[in-house]
């Protein structure tokens, strides 16, 4: 599988190729950390979507949906501590006038020794060839343990002076390390600045009447400041949940890796409003079907692992990361939070309105505790894309690119291919199109010899090719040909659309999950 | 069926109570103009957004989707026109320091001479009841002559400034007229000054090194940018059409009428690319294809008029609207407009890149002409939800209120009704959601007499209740009601998911269109 760095670049090429994920205003040389979803992304897209969708809400009695606008009102990023707390330390260089997070400009720093390391590693490797014990060099070896050190020492100072907010002692820092600008060498740095991520705009039209708005940097206080009307109007009783999906908005400083980091992106959140008190076993339980849904589209246990937080954030007494093995290595896919009653809390706080919950079988009312799924779709996106991207040797010594996406999200679920432009084929194909097409989305597929054909769907993720020959128009079969196995079936043409229904239908894919 | 102006409230308190749509940020006393879709509201809106993109997307072999991003480059909105001529004309009063726009203050003022041509119809009605002639009244009665010459020579004169971006005239006019702010009675006015009605906000961190962004005011430019990306790697032949939903943003100043006209909208919008020429033929083939499309959710043909339109914007050869018989009368629903080749020709000029598209029949590069079909996805909802609230006169003197969304639409399919909360009844309900859950959107409910429980269900929209009781348990059947007609049938349980489906499934009301 295309999984190591060196081959993300692969992983980004084919994405564009193939009509899955373009640079936004390309033609106007681009905007960046910004993309766009193109014909087959966008379906991708959307399927992972309405995935995530039919588990959280349909599946769930006690779970309903959401669609909150972008916009909210000001004091909401007071109350939830974004307007405060919602910052990147910043640094500019004076000569060059780029500026820079300083936290990633001291990272990068340490990650410079750390390849001094890898290369001490590589020497002795191949000095010492098989005898080599890893472990025993980096804990020995004088030089290696020095940077270690060195690198050790680095990170606590610059954890503790962020912390604390200390930006002087992190200017101290990057200076005393003699840390220079990468593009002008210099060493003429600013202040370090606290910089608030939202987008800001503003309401109404003249400058003095204007309201400040900004753009959610997150989609959950919109599932927040709506609680008790859904509850209400919905008659909900706890344990219960609030799903939606939607935009928001980072100003980024440093965003790399294509989708993984965007200014604009999508999310899709579940906040589960439960008792004070049982917020242990709900995040247990969440955490767990979160997982079950990952391992239920079959991409590999192995590329999956929790990774427990130590550092909680301001509002959480709990959280975990469910971390996938992306082209870079695991990162952060999805997030469960135990949030407390921090939210519902805080907007009680600045609203001045009751936001609690009578509970019918305690006879009390309470501010409910909050238990968090929160999953980035563009990530879900890559890790799907860049887990489907598989070059495959074959018997003949050739290769084939293969998107061996689940066949439940893939944008296409068949391309229907006559074996020659004429002799009636073309025609029997449309036919077979114009009754496939009300169930899924089909292509059509004439031009090339059918070998090329296939290997133009496998590269597309297409998981099913239904070829008409001329047996076809005698006996009204056609052939079927699986993309992962290459096998071909020669089945009669009204069989085909219960053979893609059984494997392309989400409902079997979500029993998966059970 | 609710639609007079006087009902409109009803809609929109009906909309909050049964979870369709609340206004944004409640608690913090709202943001104007902006709304919150709740938990049925959500999927209502997904529903139609779905049942959009099923037709124009996978039912049209030459039509593919696309999800842009919201930001794009800056230079996109200069290419387009809306830096230059997105404009609403503005004044304020230097009293009340209220902002207006000045059209609108206009219009305001012949609305109230309408007013007074209303009463006097009235008074003339009462004065010769049977025998009043209302056409020869308004045309012989010299006072109303008056009036309606009076608003004739104020909107030509309007329309006229307007048109030649005199906005001189504009502030002349209020003041011939003597308009006074509403709020503080003061004639005390600024210049009127034209506002650009795009959000900005600022990508990148510092002041100086920040790019100056839009929040589109439009998804379509979204797909033109992207046009020939879309088609080299789609390999897309010419006529070809890209589909995309996607939220869009403008500042309006006044923003009315619920969710006919927020701030912040969705838009689902499709490009028609074609041989320049051809433009005629597929302008009117699409505003048939979308007629066809509106009919087939059965809300009445006498709902829906085509206005065309006789004064045209710049980039258009020819405009039609779909109108939609809203509770405050016939307004705007879709759009489709033939765009010629202005906003192409105008992203090669601006961008340097060429957008042309080599036709191998003709052996020639052009580009392409463009027809497009623009509805707003909220003012659908409107549609939809506003005409579907019904007060229905019963046999036994009482009234109903009954949601009669379209079964295709409505955000739960069925609710399961156990007739009492004993003697098994609720298990076996809950065993019968089990199995539906994993087909449809279907809600428990067992508080109160069945007969409260079949109304809430009414004026939820929920088209099916299922009703379990003793019976059931001996020979496996239950009651299936039907929301519009309030029959009832016993089935047998296990028949009750292909009742659901062949009323729900997106299919067969698709297929209404052929």
């Amino acid at each position: 599988m295309v999984k190591q760095e060196d081959d993300f670049k692969k992983v980004i090429s084919h994405a564009k190729e193939y009509g899955y994920v373009f640079q936004s205003s390309e033609i106007y040389d681009g905007l960046s950390a910004v993309y766009d979803y193109a014909q087959n992304g966008a379906e991708l897209k959307k399927n992972i979507r309405e995935y995530w969708w039919k588990a959280m809400v349909q599946l769930n009695d006690n779970i309903v949906g959401l669609d909150s606008a972008i916009f909210m009102h000001p004091t909401v990023w007071k109350a939830s501590g974004h307007v405060d707390a919602f910052n990147d330390p910043l640094i500019d260089n004076k000569d060059s006038k780029k500026r820079y997070r300083a936290d990633v400009l001291v990272e990068d720093y340490t990650a410079k020794i750390e390849a001094k390391i890898d290369k001490e590693v590589a020497k002795a490797e191949k000095r010492f060839g098989d005898a080599f014990d890893k472990k025993q060099f980096l804990e020995t070896n004088p030089r290696v343990v020095g940077y270690q050190e060195q690198i050790n020492a680095i990170l606590k100072r610059l954890g503790k002076s962020l912390e604390n907010e200390d930006l002087v002692d992190v200017k101290n820092l990057i200076e005393e390390l003699e840390i220079a600008c990468p593009l002008s060498g210099s060493r003429n740095w600013t202040d370090v600045k606290q910089f608030n991520l939202m987008f800001g705009t503003k309401l109404g039209a003249s400058a003095d009447s204007a309201m400040d708005l900004y753009l959610r940097p997150e989609t959950a206080q919109g599932i927040f400041v709506n609680f008790l009307n859904v509850q209400k109007s919905g008659r909900m009783k706890i344990p219960f949940g609030i799903a939606q999906v939607g935009k928001a908005f980072r100003n980024e400083i440093v965003a790399r890796q294509f989708i993984f980091r965007q200014r604009e992106f999508e999310q899709m959140e579940m906040q589960f409003f439960i008792r004070p008190g049982s917020q242990k076993e709900w995040y247990e339980t969440w955490k767990e079907k979160r997982m079950a849904w990952h391992l239920s589209l079959g991409m590999g246990p192995e590329n999956y692992r929790f990774h427990d937080h130590e550092k909680l954030a301001h509002y959480a007494d709990a959280a975990a990361d469910i971390e996938f093995k992306f082209p870079f290595g695991f990162k952060e896919l999805e997030g469960i939070h135990s949030r407390t009653d921090f939210d519902l809390g805080s907007h009680e706080k600045y609203s001045g309105k009751k936001l609690q919950y009578f509970d019918p079988e305690l006879n009390e009312s309470y501010v409910p505790y909050v238990v968090e799924t929160s999953i980035g779709l563009d990530r879900m996106f890559l890790a799907v894309f860049s887990n489907s991207l598989v070059e495959e040797e074959l018997d003949n010594n050739t290769t084939r690119t293969v998107l061996k996406l689940p066949a439940v999200l893939a944008p296409v679920k068949a391309a229907v291919l006559p074996l020659v432009k004429k002799d009636g084929l073309p025609e029997l194909a449309q036919e077979i199109i114009d009754d496939l097409k009300w169930d899924f989305n089909v292509v059509y597929d004439e031009k090339d010899a059918v070998g090329r054909r296939y290997r133009r769907q496998d590269a597309n993720g297409t998981p099913f090719c239904i070829t008409v020959d001329h047996q076809s128009l005698e006996d009204k079969t056609v052939t079927i040909r699986h993309r992962d196995t290459m096998e071909q079936q020669r089945v009669a043409i009204s069989e085909v659309k219960a053979i893609i229904h059984k494997e392309v239908d989400m409902k079997s894919w979500l029993q998966r999950m059970l």
